[in-house]
């Protein structure tokens, strides 16, 4: 398997008790039963058809035919799977034909097929994001001609931002939108990396796109939002082609079954675009959907973590290789690789990245989830958590997919480096997630630069206190008192840290403040996960009664709580010394003195 | 460019003084100019015949037609150019065709090559590998029969040591070798990894092969070596087949260009091999090609951070992207990446990497050359330092190598996980080097079982002294003391860990003391490398009188070493405290809870 359901079933039961959301009007109708009836589906889905055409997917990679995208042929009937089997829509409202399902639930599913087949899992989720886009802020015109399709697997939805001239600065956009006197505005300009901009899985492609009104301001502020088909609806209600046109296809490292296009619109000044909301806030709305998105990069990044650590605990258990250091009789059978002391450290590792990976995105989606359905102060409280959080729940699974992958690589030895496993798969498909949805950096400045500072460090604030009500927590169990102390300690050295730097801010200004804001994202990142694992450590120490879960399961869970507190956590200190020096800034480096 | 020309010229010309070996009698025809035409000349041929086909390389992997692997139709060529150029014999004696350059010349010509076309160098310098296990173990007959046609560039060279039953567990070796009354032995078996096992880019492949005479010894000290070539000479000079059967070509991530075989030896009773020097010796024997290849490996990895590193330095130089933290006016132009701190932080960390794994490089290369040419205490001292050494110029470059190319591939933003640029080329060639010749596992139980153990600690003794000399040194310039106290403060860290584990060693026993050898390699590795950023940063205080080099090349070394010293030197701290830590290990996990 790809992934451990009973560590998700523990994390949904106990650790974040997703039942209790189900005490707000907007989620009554579930239960329980009703969620894990979700997440058996999605692995029904992803045992049955997901990861079968994993490998193909990645030997036949998505390409350009007569000025179209064409992916795998299974995709077609896939599309229409994830429409009518509820998955695109799973989290919408019932007056959109959804199911009102959590975003914790979704985001579970989600995991489960990313883990399966990660490439399958844009298709549904990006339609999933855009059309929540027209729900929130686009007219009931726009709602009624796009959305029901989009939920029904019939249109794709894309997020299309990014341009060739700017990359991570959104302020460089310059895609053009001339407004007409028939309603629709006229698109002008072009699209990179846009995942799902064009495919021949479905019939339509509904982009999600920021674009500058003429006349607009310079910068963040003159940026709207609009809704780009590829194909537009005539009166008769036939599509037509909306001048969206098809430049190219991007061939990638990995994740070769979801295509990645760049687009040319307007080439024949006939590209039409509808407004979604106000002019000139479009950046405002479309943070709804890259926030939404960057709670899935970091799902998806741990799942993929996930995929390749069960594949190198399989290979561990049954590849024979060595005997042990005492064992100096060669005619003494070899022991199963597992058996080495590097080995178990290797799995221990990836064990203790992807599980704190996943608690940690689950708790971002269950401060969505409440935010989403809480008002007044309550809902306040959720989204500055989950503001402050998303940063991390972005990076930390996407930088340490990277080495948790390369360690299950590592686990198959020679035949790591093979196409005869997986590993070398998911360790190329992995690579992509520090780099879309925002850079890694770029995550680091949003952290440091202004979730932190958000309401004087209110979010913060919150953070820590809940941090420290679970210490306290741990602190009851003899067991946990240890490490409950090295988390308390480090988060009062994070603490310093923050109140550090913002001297530096004030002395020094911005750009030396944030020069090291990607090792300040880092060093929250393994605070995080460390919280993380302290609160799975404690609820694997009082569910032991119950007898719920297997005793090997619950030891398992403790080690590798241990394990990240031994090997893991220390790592801190490294950064906070890093980030309280001021002996070295490469603000302080000319480029010209790095040859 | 893909490697920094003046660096290496301050590497062998002032921080080594390559040009000192001339004093040697083995040596004595070379002068420094002629060491330096030499590099000269790998860089011509890198620049005119390697670089241009890498990508090629890349993307027509070899292929098996009619039982034989077809390689890039140019390897034919270039092996002959590297047998006819002396490329092959280079470091080779004048008695057997070859020039006596020093190691660290041949070394430093085959990093050029590499950082040019990684898979194109493991034709030439494996031959060369294979040909010096002749020379020093064969018997003349051996020699004149073989020796000749390998460093023409006639034959290859390959060490055939792996078994599909027996990767990194040598002693469990099951080819066989049955003595004949003719003299040469029927060995039967197989052998998979074997690079450069087989191709059509020369006439006859000549594998190194370890197999166990019948009836000798198990484990380790039963193993021989032969020579195997795959066509062998008749009578008449001609060559027939040697029942040397290719089974398989591997396809894998990266490493494209050279072919990596998997091999059957006497499926028709008919394949003849030669012993080499006595039996039951040959592990000893095949130790000499290993340690030459494990010094090499480190700089073939560090070859790629190079390559990676240029092509991310000269991207960020050009790509503009964003404005400075402190700039708001967005009708201000945008600046190239390399103006933002977390680009220069990433460029410096490769820089860092690929610079420091270098000069360690050729530090240990240094120490074989010497080794080599000196008698007596000398040629202990240097040879206890080469192996000390060993693991760990083999290993950082290695590790560190997968985070160095992964940090250039982060430069390009979302285009590094495209193959519009190479960075993702080099991310996926680099993968192998911490896997063949040696899992870093392997080299951690090395440094830490074996090496540091040598002689009481002699080598340990002797590298410190040698590392506080240099130390003492650096204190004399004031700009280098608080660098230097630090590493000093390190360098009695290591060895408070050193002695430490010897103490675990004791109560303990094998299995619990080596748990976490990998961590201790990583820590020395980080020391030794600060050892040589120190080393370095002395030198370049040292010649700006000399007005030598520019001075952005040496304000650009000093940045690169404050880097270190502030970034990654301090990574030793939770190393050293979880080596120190007797709370969790992972032999006290169960092979069954990890789960």
């Amino acid at each position: 398997m790809f992934y451990s359901k009973e560590n998700l079933r523990f994390l949904l039961e106990d650790v974040f008790n997703a039942e209790s959301l189900c005490r707000f009007d907007y989620f009554k109708d579930h239960t329980a039963e009703n969620f894990w009836m979700m997440v058996e589906a999605a692995e029904t889905l992803s045992v049955e058809h997901l990861r079968p055409i994993l490998l193909e997917m990645d030997r036949n990679p998505p390409h350009i035919e007569n000025s179209r995208i064409k992916v795998h042929p299974k995709m077609l009937e896939l599309m229409k799977m994830f429409g009518s089997d509820g998955w695109i829509s799973m989290s919408a409202p019932n007056k959109f034909g959804g199911q009102q399902a959590p975003f914790t639930i979704m985001q579970s599913c989600a995991f489960i097929m990313a883990a399966a087949n990660y490439s399958t899992m844009a298709f549904p989720f990006l339609t999933t994001g855009a059309a929540h886009l027209i729900e929130a802020f686009g007219s009931e015109t726009l709602q009624q001609q796009f959305i029901p399709k989009m939920y029904a697997g019939e249109w794709q939805g894309t997020m299309a931002l990014t341009e060739p001239q700017a990359g991570s600065s959104l302020s460089d956009i310059t895609t053009t939108a001339k407004p007409t006197e028939h309603g629709h505005y006229l698109i002008k300009g072009q699209k990179v990396f846009i995942s799902c901009g064009d495919h021949d899985a479905c019939d339509n492609i509904i982009h999600l796109m920021l674009a500058r009104i003429e006349g607009a301001p310079a910068g963040t502020k003159g940026i709207s939002l609009f809704v780009v088909p590829r194909m537009r609806q005539q009166a008769d209600g036939s599509l037509a082609f909306n001048d969206v046109n098809t430049a190219g296809v991007f061939h990638k490292m990995g994740y070769h079954g979801a295509p990645i296009a760049h687009l040319i619109m307007g080439e024949k000044n006939d590209c039409h675009g509808w407004l979604i909301g106000e002019a000139h806030k479009g950046l405002n709305y479309m943070f709804q959907m890259m926030n939404e998105a960057r709670i899935g990069v970091g799902l998806q990044a741990t799942a993929i973590s996930s995929a390749a650590y069960y594949a190198a605990l399989e290979y561990a258990q049954t590849r024979l290789q060595g005997r042990k250091p005492t064992e100096k009789d060669p005619h003494q059978p070899q022991v199963p690789i597992i058996d080495h002391a590097d080995v178990k450290r290797l799995l221990l590792f990836q064990k203790a990245v992807v599980e704190g990976s996943l608690a940690l995105g689950l708790q971002a989606t269950m401060y969505f989830d409440q935010w989403h359905v809480t008002e007044g102060d309550e809902k306040e409280e959720n989204y500055l958590k989950l503001e402050l959080l998303t940063p991390i729940v972005k990076s930390y699974p996407a930088e340490m997919s990277i080495l948790s992958t390369s360690a299950a690589l590592q686990c198959f030895g020679g035949y790591g480096f093979t196409k005869e496993y997986l590993a070398e798969l998911f360790f190329r498909e992995t690579r992509i997630h520090t780099l879309h949805e925002g850079t890694t950096a770029i995550h680091g400045m949003d952290l440091l630069g202004r979730k932190v500072m958000v309401k004087n460090g209110k979010a913060a604030m919150l953070l820590m206190q809940e941090i420290s009500a679970d210490i306290h927590n741990a602190k009851q169990h003899d067991a946990l008192k240890l490490n409950a102390a090295k988390l308390e300690n480090n988060l009062q050295e994070l603490q310093q840290v923050t109140f550090h730097l913002m001297g530096v801010a004030q002395a020094k200004g911005a750009e030396v403040f944030l020069a090291d804001a990607t090792l300040y994202l880092e060093l929250f990142g393994i605070v995080a996960v460390a919280w993380q694992w302290l609160k799975m450590g404690t609820k694997a120490h009082e569910v032991v009664a119950s007898k719920k879960y297997a005793a090997s399961f619950l030891s398992s869970k403790t080690h590798a709580m241990n394990y990240y507190f031994e090997y893991e956590l220390p790592k801190t200190a490294a950064l906070a010394q890093r980030l309280k020096s001021d002996n070295f800034s490469t603000t302080a480096v000319n480029s010209d003195e790095i040859v």
